[in-house]
C-alpha cells in the first residue's frame, strides 16, 4: 500500500531519494510522476510527449495519426470478466479513443517465461483476438520474446496503437476550460476489487467482474454529434482520484466532484470498505472521463447512455478556475476534503 | 544451443510436443516459427501479418504508414558498442526501414524489475535518446510498469514505431524473383560475438563491439535513386542464415550464398571459432540482406557503400527457381551445403 501523506505537494521528493526503482514507481501515482519527470521526460523531451496524454499525434503524409504504447504485468493473468489479453487489447484501443482517434491497428509484443504452458498463451492468444475483433481493429505486427525461468512472470504483453484522428478538436488538458463539465462514464472499482478477489482468494457474495470494456464507441458516438470534446482520460491507474489529479495539473484548473453522483455498485463498496481502499482510486479499465462545455454536458450524458459500456454516465463535477488544492470532493454529508494524488497505487500490477 | 537436425522440414515437430514455452522458442529459428505459426497467426489471423514481414503497412486516411514492434530482453543491459537502448531504438528504426518507411516516431515502454538502480535507468533512457538522435525520430509515447523483485530482469523494453511509405514498391518476400542478386550490407556477426564476450567475461585480442546502428539513410539512398528493391530483411535473431530462410520459404524460391563474398572479420571469425559458433546463424543489429533485380545489382551495391554502416555492402548470392533445399552456401572450398534454419538460436537473448 503507499501513502501520499509523506509527500508535500509543493516539495516532491525527488526519486534520487531512494536509488532504486520501487514498486509504487509504477503504480500510476505520484512517485510514477517523479520517475516520469525525472528520468524520461527529459531524455525524451518533444512537444508531443510534453502534451501528457495517452496517446501522441503524429502527422503521417497529411494524416493525423494517434500512436499509443503499453505493457500489461497484471497477475493473475486470467480474472473474472477478463485476462492481460483482453486488458492489453481494450486498453491500448481505449488510450487511443482517449485521444479521439479511430482505433485502425495494434501490434503485440510477448515477453514470455520459459516454462509457460502452450496452453496458456493460446488462451490469452484467444482472448486478444476476441477483444480486437470487438473492436474492428486487426492485430498487424508482432513479435515474441522469451526469457529464463525466474527472469519473468508468465507473460508480460505490450501492445502499441494506432488510430486515426478525423475532427479539429484538440483533444487535450489543456484544452479544459473553467465551468467544463466534468462526465465520468460509468461505476467505479470493479476492475480493481475482481483483480483483488482473484490475487488473494477471496470470495464475495457476488463475484464481481471487472469492467474491461473498449469505449471507442461511446466516444465516437460524441463526436459525431459534434460534442466539443474537451478532454477524455481512462480512469486506469490510481482511478479517478489520479486522472483528476493529472489532467487538474496540465491545465492549472481546480475540479470539485460530488461523491452522490459518482456510482459504486454496492458488492464494489462493500469490498472496498473491507479491505480499507477507497474506489477513487481503485483502477477500471472500461470507465473513462470527459471533459466538456456546460452547454453541452446533458447533450453527452445522453449519447453516451445509448452504449452499454457507458449507460451509467452523469455528470459528476464541474472544473474551478482556482488550483490548489486541485482536486476536491463533496461527501455523502456534504464534508468537502482533498482527494489527493496517492504516492503510488493501492494494489500494484492492476494492469 | 539448439540443434535442428532432429526436426524433418517436411515435418515440423508440433508446439504440443512441448506442451511448455522453451527458450528455443524466442531464438528466431524453426521453433520459433513453430509457436507464431501455431499459436499467432491463427489467431490473429489477417493478411498484414500473414505478408510475414517485419512491419506491416496500414492505410491510415490516405497515407501508407508501416507499423511495427519489437521486445527487448538482452543480457548483459550494457555491451561493447551499445546498450539495450541502443538496440530498441535501432532495432525498430530498422524494421521499418526493411518495409521502406521513413522512420516518423516510436513508443517506449519499459518493464522495471523492483530494485532497478535509478541511474542504470538513466542511462538506458539516455542512450536511446541518443539513438533516437541520431536516426531523427521522436520518442513520443511512452509507458512503465514495475514487477517485482524476481519477476523480471532489470529491464525489459519494447518500442514500437510507425513511418511513412513513400513509394510504389512492394516490399516484400513475396516479391523475390528467380534471378534476384542478394545483397549483403556488411560483416556479420559482431553483435552476436559482442554480447557473448561480454556475457561471459571472455577476452579477445581486441574487443569486439556490436554492428548496433541504424539503416535507414542507405535504404533511403537506395529508394530515391530509383532502384527496383524486391525485399529487405535484417540479420538480427539467427542471423543471415535465418533471414534467408524466411524469404525463401516465403517467397517459394531457392538462394545460393557464396561464402566468399561474405564479409567477417578476423577477430569474430576466430571468436566464432573458439566458441563453435557459425557466423551465418550469428545476429546483427545493423546488418540487412537486400533482394534487386541483377540489373540494379552493382548500382545498389555502389550506392550502399556511401554509407558507413554499409561499406562492406557485397554482392553475396543470387536467388534460384527451385526450392529445395531452399538455401546452400558454396564454401570457401567449393563445396556447397545446405544452409538450415537451426531450431532456436546460438545464443539467447541476444536482443
Amino acid at each position: 500500500m503507499s501513502d501520499a501523506r509523506g509527500f508535500e505537494p509543493s516539495c516532491p521528493a525527488p526519486v534520487g531519494r531512494y536509488g532504486q526503482v520501487l514498486m509504487a514507481h509504477g503504480g500510476g501515482g505520484r512517485l510514477m510522476h517523479e520517475l516520469l519527470e525525472r528520468v524520461f521526460l527529459p531524455a525524451f523531451a518533444n512537444p508531443a510527449l510534453a502534451a501528457g496524454h495517452d496517446a501522441s499525434i503524429v502527422e503521417a503524409g497529411g494524416a493525423r495519426v494517434a500512436f499509443t504504447t503499453d505493457s500489461y504485468v497484471v497477475r493473475p493473468l486470467f480474472f473474472p470478466g477478463g485476462s492481460i489479453g483482453t486488458l492489453a487489447v481494450n486498453g491500448t484501443v481505449n488510450d487511443l479513443a482517449m485521444a479521439g482517434a479511430r482505433p485502425l491497428a495494434l501490434s503485440a509484443g510477448f515477453i514470455i517465461e520459459e516454462g509457460l504452458p502452450v496452453e496458456t498463451l493460446e488462451r490469452v492468444v484467444a482472448s486478444m483476438r476476441a477483444a480486437a475483433d470487438e473492436s474492428g481493429v486487426a492485430i498487424v505486427t508482432g513479435d515474441t520474446k522469451v526469457v529464463d525461468h525466474g527472469k519473468g512472470d508468465g507473460v508480460f504483453v505490450n501492445t502499441s496503437g494506432i488510430g486515426l484522428v478525423e475532427h479539429d478538436l484538440p483533444i487535450l488538458p489543456a484544452s479544459v476550460r473553467p465551468g467544463d463539465a466534468v462526465i465520468v462514464s460509468g461505476d467505479l472499482g470493479r476492475h480493481g476489487m475482481a483483480i483483488m478477489a482473484a490475487r488473494e482468494g477471496l470470495r464475495f457474495e457476488s463475484a464481481i467482474e471487472s469492467d474491461c470494456a473498449p469505449v471507442w464507441a461511446p466516444v465516437r458516438e460524441l463526436l459525431d454529434a459534434g460534442v466539443e470534446v474537451h478532454c477524455l482520460r481512462d480512469l486506469t491507474r490510481g482511478g479517478l482520484a489520479s486522472a483528476l489529479n493529472e489532467i487538474a495539473g496540465a491545465a492549472r484548473v481546480g475540479i470539485t466532484i460530488d461523491e452522490r453522483d459518482v456510482a459504486v455498485r454496492e458488492d464494489v463498496r462493500g469490498a472496498c470498505e473491507i479491505l480499507g481502499f477507497d474506489p477513487m482510486y481503485v483502477a477500471n479499465e472500461g470507465r473513462f472521463v470527459a471533459f466538456v462545455p456546460e452547454a453541452d454536458a446533458a447533450r453527452a450524458v445522453e449519447l453516451l447512455r445509448r452504449h452499454p459500456v457507458s449507460a451509467g454516465a452523469a455528470v459528476a463535477g464541474r472544473v474551478r478556475a482556482e488550483g490548489s488544492p486541485a482536486v476536491r470532493v463533496r461527501s455523502l454529508l456534504g464534508v468537502t476534503r482533498v482527494l489527493d494524488m496517492l504516492s503510488g497505487e493501492q494494489l500494484p500490477r492492476i494492469c
